[in-house]
């Protein structure tokens, strides 16, 4: 959110009456409290956030320029980006966006029904179906909507479909699973025994189980192959959620299941173009009868503009190049890892993960935030706090994304850095244990 | 959705045991057949949607190549484009685009929250604000979103609230609404007096009417005056989609609100960046407070990748030019006048309206996709059909949009191939009653 002028003083109640807001006042109900009382009580719980002003450098990524309130800036270097390889600046990708652009224009004009589907985004799903060994691909303009809206068609379609869904599925698969009016069972985090109890419980009606690859805040994996294993056991059918791992995962970046040899068990695979890929929208693959069905019935598919073309058009330039090339996932796994052994012998209390992600465990709101605060302003280092409701409370941490180009010169920063600031705030070391606080 | 191979031919049933689908199969239930009976049922209904795999050319909009199924391509001119004013091609907003890329990559790298609060963004926000006259602005990756996410958090941030929203309000309302879980009346399509109506009924509680200014398939207007009349009168709060109108009314192109010099007795405004601003997004504008308390807990927006710099960058562009220049909104509305009345004297069934929107009317699903395929076809002229749900059945029709681009010659060209399709089919002429058939 951005306001006319950041330089305003925060208005009190008294001056409601504001003239651009003359209707509201006396006899009316005072509508501005309730949102007032809204974002105070984000004030009282300290989940209130605050966004940073960034810009990134193509080509010097992860520096990018921070802009304070006041308008001044500064370089600083960016630790918690989700474009995972640097993507979003690779000389391929940028030229595929600028060029396309100067060829066909900015948007695309229209939804994919009118006059809105454009050849470069044709193009894209040919590529992602391929990328995942499916029939058909589908693109919405966001991965939160593919998941939403593909979920909820796709459960919708089936007649007396029980969704079965992992506790720790993404907010985008959450609202999916809702949005479907289906009946649902949660299944405890990657915990197969439970998963395979529903079923049971289930019977033979229509079920689908919703997962993820990657659990993007503690950076663990679900294992594809034994959830396929009971699916095929149970008659159900898979939707996977890839988003933390395409492009980053699997010898042609097609995620976890391909690395997994297991793509083919999967029926659906719901990917992003804005993290690996570093770009922005989101898609399915799958039959090309279901991703027909999706198409045509999918409100949040069918009543929204097309992707640009110069965004497909640079999202399929992504896909492709990651498609040959294995350095940037070698070069990702290696920084990663460099970087949880340095943040290890400092002693900083990093969770271990299987992946790329390095969450670092502060475990309390308001020291997650002065942590964050001490960083940029002290050392330049961006990494911004994940509270409540990202993460639970009592688990509050700091989520690092060491990307390829995170050199050992950064690295030795940032541990410098972040034992500067632990040292400063005094806050919890390895070796302490962090608990989920009861609600 | 694109399918690896257009020229394979479509699976029946017998086909279903693919190896790309070992899953599906004996024991298991058939999922494939739910989505192939969904599939099935749109076929029978004469509303399967074939979608139009066209490429704009960036300097000859409304020209665009389109390319069929066996790949070949043909030169078309489009006339169904909601890049009404066609901003999607002007210099400033390509350029911008372009540079921005070339200067911060292609996407955000993150939520607005975790890295992805870009510069040009916010200041895209700003812009905004200041167009509506309104202290904040808020930008969502579409229109859809804005809508979906505005409308359902801030109806569940008012305490027991009542929703008034218009019988033609878009989907992305109805889903906004749908989704808040608060009480809701369906007031009469721009019946004041029945909004009137819900309003005495509904007594002191809080109350917000949600409603559009210029509705898009219809082309008709609502009175926006009055309905912040009502809205004072009985003490409800407003919600005003503008997103058929901002860009092209007013001075600065802030909307019907704007022309009608209401803007600031609206609570909120909601917009779209991917219509006469040529580019993609959505937002809404309204009080600090709001926007906040919207940033702060709408879903749709929280868990999302944030709008790419150069999006925000062209988008942002074509604003700023357009709240100086007033060339193209007139050559607009004089070029949709233009149209009606060539298409009228054609004797063609046009549906007036007091916008820049054209319907010609055909009360026939399978009608209007072959008069569509033939003018395509015959004339090198795409508009697509518009078939229910998107209007009622009965009023199936042709939407002409024109724009600035759309010369006295493409008019002339237009109205000539209108006239021979009508013969050739046999089509309803001027004079006819279209009415909705009863569901």
């Amino acid at each position: 959110m951005t306001m006319i002028s950041d330089t305003t003083t925060p208005r009190d109640s008294s001056s409601q009456g504001s003239s651009t807001r003359a209707s509201f006042g006396q006899g009316r109900t005072d509508y501005e409290s309730y949102f007032r009382k809204a974002v105070d009580r984000l004030h009282d719980e300290r989940r209130y956030r605050v966004f940073a002003d960034i810009e990134r450098i193509a080509g010097r990524f992860p520096t990018a320029n921070w802009r304070r309130p006041d308008g001044s800036t500064r370089e600083i270097t960016v630790w918690c980006s989700n474009d995972y390889l640097g993507m979003g600046q690779h000389p391929d990708v940028v030229s595929a966006m600028t060029k396309t652009a100067a060829r066909c224009g900015v948007g695309a004009g229209g939804t994919r029904n009118i006059a809105g589907n454009n050849s470069p985004l044709v193009d894209l799903e040919r590529e992602l179906a391929d990328l995942h060994g499916k029939e058909a691909g589908l693109v919405f303009t966001s991965g939160y909507v593919s998941n939403q809206a593909g979920i909820s068609t796709i459960a919708k379609l089936i007649p007396n479909c029980l969704i079965l869904s992992d506790a720790f599925n993404h907010n985008s698969m959450i609202e999916g699973v809702r949005h479907s009016g289906c009946e649902k069972r949660i299944f405890r985090h990657n915990d197969l025994a439970h998963l395979e109890e529903l079923l049971i419980a289930a019977g033979d009606r229509p079920k689908l189980i919703a997962f993820e690859s990657v659990y993007s805040m503690d950076g663990d994996v679900s294992d594809i192959a034994a959830i396929c294993d009971l699916a095929d056991t149970y008659g159900a059918m898979t939707y996977l959620d890839e988003v933390h791992a395409v492009g980053l995962y699997g010898n042609r970046g097609g995620g976890i299941a391909e690395r997994d040899g297991v793509m083919h068990r999967v029926d659906v695979i719901e990917g992003t173009l804005a993290k690996g890929f570093g770009c922005v929208g989101g898609y399915i693959t799958a039959s090309t009868v279901l991703c027909d069905a999706v198409r045509s019935h999918a409100p949040g598919f069918i009543f929204t503009t097309a992707l640009p073309p110069a965004i497909a058009a640079a999202a399929r330039a992504s896909v492709r190049y990651l498609k040959r090339s294995q350095v940037e996932r070698t070069a990702h796994q290696r920084q990663a890892a460099l970087t949880k052994v340095a943040l290890e012998e400092a002693g900083l209390p990093v969770l271990p993960t299987e992946t790329h992600i390095v969450p670092v465990m502060v475990g309390d709101a308001e020291l997650c935030k002065a942590a964050a605060d001490h960083l940029l302003e002290q050392h330049g280092i961006y990494i911004q706090p994940i509270n409540y409701p990202t993460v639970p409370r009592g688990t509050e941490r700091l989520r690092i994304t060491p990307s390829p180009f995170h050199d050992a010169a950064r690295i030795a920063r940032l541990t410098a850095a972040l034992t500067e600031t632990w040292d400063t705030l005094d806050l919890p070391r390895a070796g302490t244990v962090f608990v989920e606080a009861a609600e």
